[in-house]
């Protein structure tokens, strides 16, 4: 099937929301944990995470400004530190829950059930069901003028990873720490056959690593 | 395992590059088509696509100036003009070995054995071997100035996806497009346990849609 930008155009407002949602693929599946100045926890589902850089290790987000409550951007600003946490197989429903439109008096974690975690003196809670679990400090937030949406950048403070998910090389094993991924916005999967490849060069077939 | 800035910092280069390239999660695994000037082709794989909004429908990238080949970002600056392809598990090799640094006046497309396709006179090429293929028109490239990468804004203008791919209310079913996530630099994975939950509100458990 084929969609000109008249076609999308012309799309019922919901319909399009979801159709364009899903067209940059596989999307990460992070719930953000924050509090404001008084110490309330706040917690939501986001999909944009992103990678920005290895050093120093940056990791960005977007927050639309008008489609979503503003309360995890409204605590960063006011805190300055945030939490990514992967959402796991176990979790996925809790999670999603997230995304409705809670009362800031309301904390999501205990409005769906999931438990705030304090470590290591971070001032973001954690979510403990979680299984890797990241700490964040806000460098700066970048507003895209053509939707008014604002990209958030934070540095890699604070990474919790289950041991037996770290490869010897660097990484870590997404399917030993079972992160799911959404797709457009609602529409959850696990990971599977997983493998990895050589690093790759001109003239050198790749081949599993 | 618990990692502060300090050790984050202390990690071997590489190590460090793949251990926080995995942080943000599973990511989508993308082939960008583009051509320069003189319509000599170049295709590159990119995990970092981003929905940025439904209306304008805008997606966004991450480009790395200094640590991938620019051709890519040359290209789209020169024509204003680039697509972006899903990945599909039968080409997992090919769109990995795109990530070599070939010359300049090398395609990607010849060297890994994939085939340009244009369509609907879309200025840059897609790739015939892929499920989804979107072009896009250039909007604006924002500068990241903590680590000089860019941010590539691009409208969505043309879609072609796969009839069986499309759910009825709008999103595209990605296990039916056989669309595959990456997680850092070199892990693949297939889709699976696919399900949709409803919409969440405040006090209504969200349930499988």
């Amino acid at each position: 099937m084929f969609f000109d930008s008249e076609a999308i155009l012309n799309m019922e407002k919901r319909y399009r929301a979801k159709f364009i949602n899903c067209l940059s693929g596989p999307k990460s599946a992070n719930l953000i944990g924050t509090v404001d100045a008084n110490n309330k926890t706040n917690l939501s589902i986001v999909s944009s995470c992103v990678h920005l850089g290895a050093n120093p290790a940056l990791m960005a987000m977007i927050i639309r400004p008008r489609a979503v409550p503003r309360h995890t951007l409204d605590n960063l600003m006011e805190t300055k530190h945030w939490t990514v946490n992967h959402v796991t197989s176990s979790i996925i429903k809790q999670a999603h829950q997230t995304s409705a439109r809670y009362e800031k008096d309301i904390s999501e974690f205990e409005a769906v059930g999931l438990t705030p975690e304090y470590l290591n003196d971070f001032p973001a809670p954690y979510v403990k069901e979680c299984s890797v679990k990241i700490g964040l400090k806000l460098v700066e937030v970048v507003l895209i003028k053509h939707n008014d949406t604002e990209m958030v950048i934070g540095e890699i403070q604070h990474v919790h990873a289950p041991k037996e998910s770290l490869l010897d090389d660097g990484p870590i094993h997404l399917g030993k720490t079972d992160s799911v991924s959404v797709t457009g916005l609602d529409q959850y999967h696990s990971l599977s056959t997983h493998y990895r490849l050589s690093y790759a060069k001109p003239e050198k077939e790749v081949e599993e690593a």
